[in-house]
């Protein structure tokens, strides 16, 4: 089937799955969990050809770990299975209610979006999440996972579909899109595909957003910032520094730059040096930084630039307002944080940061769904669309409005003789 | 002042705004009423030779009507500006709350959009109605209004401007363009533009969603559709469809196709022809329509074409399913009613129509921002980005996640030993 049948394959049934009911919808769940454990050997058996090839291609050690689908990996997708089972139907809860009139009632009520195509890295376990949490959220999914799992994905693929389809979940629902080609192709469809969500390198995903129509939720750069202010605890100021830089350092919510307040570079920056010099990090600074603690010069360039390494920029601001414009020119609204002890000052900050996340007091590493509570990670947004931040299933549902009448018409209501609206809310759970 | 500098001096603007208090903004939308009044005659003179221009132009009485900017249209902005102050400040409403750890807690929070670039039609009091409610909401707003009004529009925004400006709003929230060529360069701003507003001609609003990156909350179209089911109330029925045909034709939430159960169709067609007809309605029917009521006859660009006229196509189908894929085939995403004494129906209807806007027994033309209570619409989206269907204050914002800690670090919840997460819901207003 090529790229375009897919996806209005997808659309077709998008739209009776947008129409099912919760028990249907966890039917459907619960037969793939079934057929996942009932058709694990096949499963394995294909990863062990993706870990083989990709051995042979020497692709390096933390990629095939992610790349392994094995029994603890089966567990830990059937849980999340039942996680989402256990869930209420997150389509038609009831956003705000209004009644306008006697017998005509307006209901703002939350549905799916419609077709998703997601792009995601090489880790089998995330077309299970991604395609459960489309089904549960009544979505339609086009997957294009990471070509080095391409086996295991098909495996998975056609188990899911397979086992929804004998639940009685509509046919093409899930589609497996296995080429760069057929990405190009999906990126084309905006009158079949509602959202993209595209996980990956930095490059990959402003490729994504420059060379398509339909909406994008995901981040590129990940340039993330913790300034301290002058009145900063300085033990704190150093465990939050060294965490936010070191404790995962490839990712986009790792720390990039640091902005340290005048009045305080001279008690933080030695012991933060010591510090970071322990965890192998390297140091970039300002003339500023440098005059205090040896560093290599960090410029222009370095404000702009998402390591993803144990290297930390860093420099020294007037104060607040000058650490905000910083992060405002050169940040890329993904996660930035303020040390101080002050909760005024932090306010300040966390309004005036045109972020995704704003913190106070803590490591900009806590931005993520799992640690926010949201369940499953959909993927981390710093766009302003529906969503942003880390997404879980909220990311996946819109709303619509519902209007219920008993025959009610616009003329009645209008002119110097119209009836008056009552536009009174109506509880709602 | 060139586009992009209009817009620069927006987005500085508005990163200063999204973290002024309520009262800050209040004291703003005080000081534009208080100058609006002040600077009155000023504001009629210029009115009075956009009227004078106009006239001698031949535009339309209608035009010319929304075009009058006089002492009622002067209350009635006035009296806007009021009822928005009286608002309780948008921007900080908590949308959910979550303990991550002791003394770790996360909040999810509205906060303003960012610079948003509106294109309106030639009715001066569309501009202090827009810009007004983007002050409330904290964001910073270009405004192009309809090149009849342009005299006033520049004795309105200068005023506004000047106003705000003493008031101690951050200079630049508000810019006005004026020529087509500032849309253009507008359009291709996108990293200093969050959102585009276009109000217009559905060519217009299309041209301007083919050409722009940047997000486009509008809607080109606007294909509504009522559904007959067998089992309605033929009075209902008549009365509903002819107010959603004639109350208002020209406009975006008028019904453009009728679809009616075979059931039924000999019992309704006859009555609601003699309705449409004392309406001054023409009537295209498919084959069955025309086996029932003379009519002339319609197929399948009919079923693609907003009249904006009195013009009515009508098709006689097997029952709901058919409607439900006709409506999603040709419909325009917009408003789509169900005629049915079966609630189970129109639930079913108004699950499986990808509309915007879905009712029950009322009139299309109900959709709209002042009868659902929205307070004034900024406009009527379509698409599946942050908000849809009419949209008020809400499509102004979005939200941002603030997470307050005391020093939290993600290694200590990290691995093996790792502390767990509470997660558990904060109470909130």
């Amino acid at each position: 089937m090529d790229t375009r049948s897919k996806a209005v394959a997808a659309r077709k049934a998008f739209l009776k799955l947008a129409a099912a009911d919760g028990e249907l919808k966890n039917a459907g769940l619960a037969a793939v969990k079934d057929a996942l454990q009932s058709r694990a050997a096949a499963v394995f058996e294909a990863n062990a050809r993706d870990i083989e090839a990709a051995k042979a291609s020497d692709l390096p050690a933390p990629l095939l770990k992610r790349l392994k689908f094995d029994d603890q990996k089966l567990a830990e997708v059937c849980a999340g299975i039942e996680s989402l089972k256990g869930m209420p139907d997150p389509v038609g809860r009831i956003i705000s209610a209004r009644e306008l009139d006697d017998g005509l009632e307006l209901y703002q009520v939350a549905c799916p979006i419609g077709v998703i195509g997601v792009i995601f890295e090489s880790r089998p376990d995330a077309l299970v999440q991604i395609s459960t949490l489309c089904l549960k959220s009544g979505n339609a999914v086009l997957l294009k996972g990471g070509s080095e799992a391409s086996r295991t994905n098909r495996e998975l693929a056609s188990t899911i579909a397979a086992a929804t389809g004998a639940a009685g979940i509509p046919e093409g629902w899930i589609g497996l899109l296995e080429t760069r080609e057929e990405i190009t192709q999906m990126l084309g469809l905006e009158s079949l595909i509602d959202l993209i969500i595209p996980r990956g390198s930095n490059q990959f995903v402003k490729y994504i957003m420059d060379n398509t129509n339909i909406h994008v939720l995901g981040h590129a750069d990940g340039i993330c910032h913790v300034y301290v202010h002058s009145d900063a605890d300085i033990g704190k100021a150093v465990r939050i520094i060294v965490d936010s830089k070191v404790q995962y350092v490839a990712v986009c919510n790792a720390l990039e730059t640091l902005l340290v307040h005048r009045n305080i570079a001279r008690a933080l920056l030695p012991p933060l040096k010591t510090a970071l010099e322990k965890a192998g990090v390297t140091i970039r600074g300002c003339a500023e930084t440098r005059s205090i603690i040896p560093a290599e010069p960090a410029g222009e360039a370095d404000w702009r630039t998402e390591y993803l390494d144990l290297i930390l920029s860093i420099k020294v601001v007037d104060g607040l307002d000058e650490a905000v414009n910083h992060i405002n020119t050169y940040g890329s609204h993904h996660t930035d944080t303020i040390i101080t002890e002050e909760r005024r000052k932090a306010e300040r900050f966390m309004d005036a940061v045109d972020s995704a996340n704003v913190f106070h007091n803590c490591s900009t590493r806590f931005s993520d769904g799992y640690r926010y509570g949201l369940g499953a990670e959909v993927g981390i947004g710093t766009g302003k669309i529906h969503a942003r931040g880390p997404v879980g299933m909220e990311g996946l549902l819109i709303y619509k409005w519902k209007l219920y009448g008993s025959g009610q018409v616009v003329a009645d209501y209008s002119g110097d003789g119209g009836m008056p609206f009552t536009h009174r809310p109506i509880e709602h759970a």
